[in-house]
């Protein structure tokens, strides 16, 4: 624990072990920040699935105008790492929480999302008692059917209410586009052009009920190719992209983006020519939407994983593996691989250059 | 973080929080400890789906003859808070790892599966190093065709590579009748009869060959009902069972079993009348095997969880949810769940009794 590995060759860390390959990952912060500009819009990108202050920062200097985050807790953390701009993407709740949203206030400058006049209230009686200001974007509910006040009607009722409220900053509108994520590429497109559309539609509505909709904020890595280009957003939330796994180069393809998250693990047992077993389970890695891929190894996969063990299949007369040697898993959904662990390895040239704890896991919402 | 909630309401916890249920713990641990007396059996918990010292302390002062664990680093964990008697019931593999293994053995009386020669020599050359005797348990596939060695001829063989190993101690057999776990009961019980057959028979043929065959451990949870009875095991390992979850009280059921542990959670949006959304997502809670399950709340059902969210549905005239409303979840697996989280609350008569660190997380293997 106490022995830095920093220096090290990545093939002699101990497993499993998070890696994130640096070259990499700065090629795709690069490659969406050169999107982004392309199109005009501006990048605040989500940290829920990193959850890590230095990767924040890295975001920042490449050209982000802020970050995302799903919880409070991250929020803080990240505030505590010298971030100002910060969105809460959700809904935050209860007294305990509002109350530590409103000093949060004093320390960074935050916006959270609301979707009912009760976010609202909340929000101004802290904010008021603390004696300051917070900012909120109204959540709208553009097709996905999660949280969000519906277009129209109730997010112009919201968008007033939030503006008269002291304490209360009206900054904007956002959505997600989640049902889109998943379609094939001729489905996603004018899906993510319907759910767009609905948020610049209320964004005119409120513009022209005399509320200035400073921020229009959307988009994840999954419609990166279609939400930048749509018409009346000014921010993308997009984050996972910058580390990708199986599941976007799966289904949810990103042109250009390269697999920079890994897990390395060591094969424990190998009982059947045809089968072995890795130290990387469901408690290391996920598999809930896409299954791991075994990075460089000849007729060697992934064919499922328990809670404690990887499962490998060995096919064609190429496939071969030791006990005792090391494998590279390209993990299945990093948003829910990170979080599992309490450090990342940063490598480059095959060698840890950085070692970063995960300060934002585990903490409350 | 430094404000101990001890002696606070259960419902004053800010959410998403972990909640094991004292009473409930302790009579799942009595339960099981006399289903295992009945039987004539030992018992060995498994604490991989606790990975807390205090937990293991528990199990052992209501009887349990030692622990089993999955990893190293947790076997560290226990050790270091004084558990002697630890089986570590995967194979430990790589140079580090050994090593640890071997300095281990100064500060407890561990035992580790072995399932290739391989592992024997390497575990034989650290302990000789370090001046100890590793104990070791043959593992042997008994149907589940993961780890283990074929019963039979290549168990006795390596039953006796490991008894001739100068620093190791050929301790015994062991197998997991994991391929049994999902059966119906009518399927379940000559399932488990099979499979701890083959050890019972395996243990026959070493005795016969010489080699005395102390421990013979297999049993999970979901085999609790049939594998204790099984003629021929010395130890059973269950020990999720004392945490249960929708898992085993679902598909796996267990007699006399009652469900300790569970999720606090927050209504945070509530965006239709039939449907509302919470504060535990797949980071908080797991669903890769059975939903969580809402408690003492009628007509509200889980449907869903993404990563950050816990979808629920709301049916019939009764069923209505407030925004702040605090929630209860039944886990869906406990094995995954406790792992996402750092501390669990002790709970009795609603109130909190005690925190603990989960310890074992995070480690190494």
């Amino acid at each position: 624990m106490s022995h830095s590995p920093v220096g090290m060759e990545k093939w002699a860390l101990d497993t499993p072990a998070l890696l994130l390959d640096l070259d990499r990952l700065e090629a795709n912060i690069a490659r969406i920040v050169s999107r982004c500009r392309e199109c005009g819009i501006a990048w605040r990108p989500h940290i829920k699935g990193n959850k890590t202050p230095a990767i924040a920062h890295k975001l920042l200097s490449a050209g982000a105008i802020g970050i995302t985050c799903a919880k409070l807790g991250e929020a803080e953390i990240m505030a505590a790492a010298g971030i100002r701009d910060i969105l809460i993407a959700n809904q935050v709740v209860g007294d305990l929480k509002i109350a530590r949203l409103a000093h949060l206030q004093r320390h960074a400058d935050v916006m959270v999302a609301v979707d009912h006049p009760i976010h609202i209230q909340a929000i101004s009686e802290a904010a008021r008692a603390v004696g300051v200001d917070v900012r909120v974007l109204v959540e709208i509910d553009i097709g996905m059917r999660r949280c969000g006040v519906q277009p129209g009607r109730p997010a112009l009722e919201l968008g007033h209410q939030a503006h008269a409220a002291p304490g209360v900053r009206f900054a904007g509108i956002m959505g997600y586009e989640g049902h889109a994520m998943m379609l094939p590429d001729n489905e996603k497109k004018p899906a993510c052009a319907e759910a767009i559309g609905l948020l610049a539609e209320t964004r005119a509505q409120l513009e022209a009920s005399g509320l200035e909709v400073g921020i229009v904020s959307a988009g994840g890595t999954g419609t990166l190719a279609f939400t930048p280009a749509c018409p009346g957003l000014t921010e993308i939330q997009a984050g996972g992209g910058i580390m990708m796994d199986t599941l976007y180069s799966g289904g949810m393809y990103v042109e250009g983006l390269e697999h920079a998250l890994s897990v390395l693990t060591t094969v424990v047992s190998h009982p059947a020519p045809d089968r072995a077993f890795i130290d990387a389970g469901r408690k290391t890695t996920n598999a809930e939407y896409s299954l791991p891929r075994v990075m460089e190894k000849a007729g060697v996969t992934v064919t499922g994983l328990s809670a404690e063990h990887g499962y490998l299949r060995l096919e064609g007369p190429g496939a071969s593996l030791q006990i005792g040697e090391k494998i590279e898993l390209i993990s299945g959904y990093s948003d829910l691989t990170v979080c599992l662990h309490d450090r990342i390895h940063g490598i480059r040239n095959d060698r840890v250059e950085v070692v970063w704890d995960i300060l934002g896991r585990g903490k409350l919402q």
